[in-house]
């Protein structure tokens, strides 16, 4: 019979397998050790908090703690686990205050997500440059804000996080610079998509260096001076390194966990790792892959939410499985969203596949409705199957990008053949869509197009 | 061998039936029959064309003759079928000179559509008093608009059409009232919807009236005194008749085909008559339901574009299935999206499930992000499978009401469990949607209710 239910990490994995489980046996004791002060805060509104447009970060709290507290979650705030016993089925906790105790459990939940990567940059650790995953990361960025008004920034990293810092510090009239080592920005999606992306954040203003590696940052009067790889020589008040995020694990490996892909934990699809009576979830594992049916690390709030829920019924005793990711994400960037799902064409091609990919543009509803904006898809179906892969779109937000790519994502769950899309019947008005809407047309052109 | 293909009707079905022939077999004649001068126009559109949103009628060409012909697709405009003889495989024909043909046929296509119903209504044939079905019908009333510059409207029928003409018309300066004989207005939506459309109509100044029978529509000068059940006695410029259409099929019948539901052509999925190297498709035949597993009467462009594709990729040996209609329909009033799929509550009781269904209102996005809008949702599932039935969704039409009912209806085609929308890895991004986006959220919430 399990009658405690210990979770340690307080973000979104964390609070879903704490509330799974109350909601689903409210007699069992959770307790949620949070090793911050902000349990249940959104970490992707952190962008939008220091744009301005977020005017109080309490807003960022998904639930306060009084609600937490509320659903019968007993949540230990500013309480670090250091130590994982599954002998004796014990955490060892160190509080802030220095205190030191040791909480037994029946069934344990490692939810401690994930730590910016930090690379290997000359000068990284001074003031005025930052890393930002945090809400205490967020508060220091927002003090240097308010207290040295820099009018110039430069962002490391063109991932999500680096580019939705380039909207907000844009948003706040800072001139932005953004350095991303790949070839294109945005590299979770493909090139065409990337260099659309690109020519977006330049109408607005930011200057995009791409295919350059900084390597050092001095403090030159107040300004910093910032230098890369080929030429890249830059003066500004701020720097923002976003490269990315690795798992945080160390607590895992006191358990006798061995890490798997990219230092993550592993687990099966019930989020149980390999010891006995301790689970799993959200940015510190690797996480199962529908289309590639084998773990990949992909670390997103949409995931954590969902595998933590798996493993708050799973404590009990249940045996839900995880359904697996299938890579869908969206980005708002100014006046755009950039979304992606399923497979891209190299991905596909690493995975087996013989994929076909296509670009296609079409209109969001029909063109003599005032408003029609131009949506531009890339679909990757196998050549041999039929059978779609994935993704991608772009264009502006307000035509229903996320929700278009959730239609692929829908079709992908369910391994949907390219040809079976325009079966589907979609609701259609003039001002919203079309008679085949623009993702069956992009279904259509992806059946009617050789590219041999 | 299949070498002449005859397609009567020149809208939706008839032109997607030509087309597929076309893209498939070059080499067979394809001819289109189409009894006025407007091939594949969007009659969805008239009311934007009548609002003066759409500036010029030409507009609403989905295809141009020009496109339609460079297709390789023979046009006959002005030609009206008037005898189909399956024996000797031949359509006679009258066209507005007055001549009188024969024309053979391998493959014969109906796509005859659809006709306003026109109600018993006193006086429904005088001056000011239209129905709006056809581009002959928009231009009476645009011409009648400019002429008599009318202040006062009266709309018979609070359904797709009779509504988008109470936002036309308005948007046009003419004060509107509209009257409609069921209890809420839109009644292919639930009440609990019907009734926030209302305050949505009543907000922007339309006067709605409901439960009300016109019966009579007198000339008093000028105006038109328009009479009806109970107490209803107003003065108007302009009245608009529309209350829904019934099949066109005079035709069909003098092939001896056997009308079914509601007058309309019976097909099977291959959308094949009763009569060999007949097909028929669109707004003329019985649409078989993919959740009911057995036909309808279900008028809507969208299924005919479907059909009309089947009936052309059958024409020519093809042995296609038509998926089925899941009824999905939406359509933007004012500043709202009123969207549908699947079976309501009651439709749901009367083909033997034992449906629950509950009401829930979440917000489009993350509230802390600037702009979030209320969405208005209703699910239907059965309580006994846990089977998603349908759902309906009402909100500003910005916050992708109509791509959110789309992905109900991809979970509809897939026969999905309620439960298992959790599990669908849908888009996230603060501005665009939630950890779980609202659809899931309404999910989840239909499973946490008992109705009982």
């Amino acid at each position: 019979m399990v009658s405690s239910i210990l979770i340690i990490g307080g973000s979104d994995a964390g609070i879903s397998a704490a509330l799974r489980a109350k909601e689903l046996d409210p007699a069992t004791a959770v307790t949620m050790l949070v090793a911050d002060a902000y349990p249940n805060y959104s970490i992707c509104g952190l962008p939008f908090y220091l744009s301005g447009e977020v005017e109080d970060w309490h807003q960022l709290a998904h639930r306060t703690l009084e609600e937490i507290q509320a659903a019968g979650i007993r949540v230990a705030l500013n309480t670090r686990a250091v130590e994982i016993s599954p002998q004796s089925q014990a955490v060892v906790t160190h509080s802030h205050e220095g205190g030191t105790r040791t909480q037994t459990y029946d069934r344990l939940v490692i939810a401690t997500g994930a730590q910016p990567v930090q690379p290997s940059i000359l000068g990284i650790d001074q003031p005025g440059v930052f890393l930002l995953h945090s809400m205490d990361d967020s508060f220091k960025v927002s003090a240097f804000l308010q207290l040295h008004e820099p009018r110039r920034a430069l962002i490391v990293g063109a991932g999500y996080i680096g580019l939705e810092m380039a909207d907000a510090l844009t948003h706040r009239g800072v001139a932005v610079t953004v350095v991303e080592q790949q070839r294109t920005v945005l590299p979770t999606v493909d090139e065409t998509m990337g260099e659309s992306l690109r020519r977006h954040l330049e109408e607005h203003g930011v200057d995009v260096r791409t295919g350059v590696k900084i390597y050092q940052i001095e403090q030159t009067g107040k300004a910093l001076h910032v230098t890369g790889n080929p030429e890249f020589d830059r003066e500004v008040d701020l720097v923002l390194v976003v490269v990315g995020v690795e798992p945080v694990t160390d607590l895992a490996q006191t358990a006798g966990i061995e890490l798997g892909m990219r230092g993550a934990i592993p687990v099966d699809r019930m989020m149980a790792t390999t010891v006995p009576g301790v689970y799993a979830a959200g940015d510190c594992v690797e996480t199962y892959h529908r289309l590639l049916d084998r773990a990949t690390y992909l670390p997103l709030g949409t995931t954590a939410h969902k595998q933590g829920r798996i493993a708050g019924e799973n404590v009990l005793g249940g045996s839900r499985q995880f359904a697996g990711t299938l890579g869908t994400q969206v980005v708002k960037i100014f006046d755009w969203a950039i979304a992606r799902t399923g497979l891209r064409d190299q991905e596909a091609k690493a995975a087996g596949y013989v994929p076909k990919t296509v670009d296609f543009v079409t209109w969001d509803h029909k063109a003599y409705y005032p408003g029609a904006q131009e949506l531009r898809f890339r679909i990757t179906g196998d050549s041999q199957t039929g059978q779609l892969l994935g993704a991608q779109i772009i264009g502006p937000w307000q035509a229903s990008v996320a929700k278009r790519v959730d239609l692929f994502a829908m079709a992908l769950y369910h391994q949907m053949m390219v040809r079976d899309l325009l079966e589907v019947d979609l609701s259609y008005t003039p001002p919203l869509g079309s008679p085949w809407d623009a993702v069956q047309m992009a279904a259509d052109y992806w059946l009617r197009t050789d590219t041999h």
